[in-house]
């Protein structure tokens, strides 16, 4: 295949073939996501991500019209992987809904764990450096926070008929907290390097529904 | 005053006189303060905090021997400034204890708001972003947080006795699980530019104590 089946703003050495492109892509998301959940966008160096991946330097642009455009397209990539986690959590009918719940916050100890509390949530990190960050991202992160949210009222909805928490909760509200907070345990989980910070939220959050 | 009054290791042009010295040295540490509860470390670069207080480039290390040295005395800063101000809500007795923390959410929003939700706090900006940060800052920033909910536990501890909230409530627990979600409130209203999510976290947390 020649340079030709590229779009003709790509730059620097063509890929293979269009399935050696979608790879090479894939590997250059994975590469920046795993980046983003540690340090964040501005502490990250394009420069390293290629060198990670062993994609040669100057051919980003084949793939991404800046860094700009990459950040955004991994939020994207990472909501969409989040709400099926999501989804396989609190929609999994083996469980009571509040046991859901409580299987995501284990679930998130042991990801957690597995790197070492060196990676958080992609999501939290770049809302916390969103001073530094391309205006444009500001409405897309609040989007997947508050898309995460609205499946967790629903999560927490189902508790309420099955009785297991108090009726007087509002889901939505407790919804939005319970996300409020979960950034919180996530960062302070990553900066003490253990599972106590989750554990603790999400001990009291259950608690505080039930009473 | 000659330069021989500075110590050996300062380089570029002196300062004329301690005081000067000192005057100069605070203009940085507040640029400094102000520059890391908004955009945090990595984003952060001397020659801006330089420009903005028009202290002459190169005459930095006069005052720091490094950015590193600079970012931990502005964590020992901002942390004895937190201090006083949790002492000046918590111990006044002209309130409540529960009225004590809820003046002291209320004037987080103020203050957020002053600063159009620019700023948030230092401590949780920095821990985001830990991984792409020297090591040391990590205990620096853990003993901040704990210093914060020992003196917040005491608060709820005066609020337990005083019969405001439940007597089942473990002060030490519920302390550290506010800074876990506050810092997470905050965070959110910087993202959003708005002071929803630290009402939000306030209501609810009251709200969790008192039932």
């Amino acid at each position: 295949m020649t340079s030709t089946a590229a779009p003709s703003r790509r730059r620097g050495r063509p890929p293979k073939s269009d399935g050696d492109y979608r790879a090479t892509r894939e590997l250059l998301c994975r590469a920046g996501v795993a980046a983003l959940t540690q340090k964040g966008f501005s502490a990250t160096g394009i420069d390293e991500i290629l060198k990670s991946t062993g994609v040669p330097k100057g051919s980003f642009y084949n793939f991404f019209s800046s860094k700009e455009a990459f950040g955004a397209e991994l939020i994207r990539l990472y909501a969409h992987y989040f709400a099926r986690k999501l989804d396989r959590f609190f929609l999994d009918e083996s469980l009571t809904p509040l046991k859901r719940l409580e299987a995501f916050c284990e679930d998130a100890e042991l990801g957690m764990a597995r790197y070492e509390f060196r990676r958080g949530c992609l999501v939290g990190n770049l809302g916390q450096e969103m001073e530094a960050l391309p205006e444009a991202f500001r409405g897309a992160l609040t989007a997947v926070l508050e898309d995460w949210q609205v499946r967790t009222a629903r999560c927490l909805e189902a508790a309420r008929q099955a009785g297991e928490i108090s009726p007087a909760i509002d889901c939505a509200k407790w919804a939005t907290f319970f996300w409020i907070g979960w950034e919180g345990a996530v960062l302070r989980a990553k900066l003490e390097r253990r599972s106590e910070p989750l554990r603790l939220f999400a001990q009291l959050f259950v608690l505080s529904l039930k009473s």
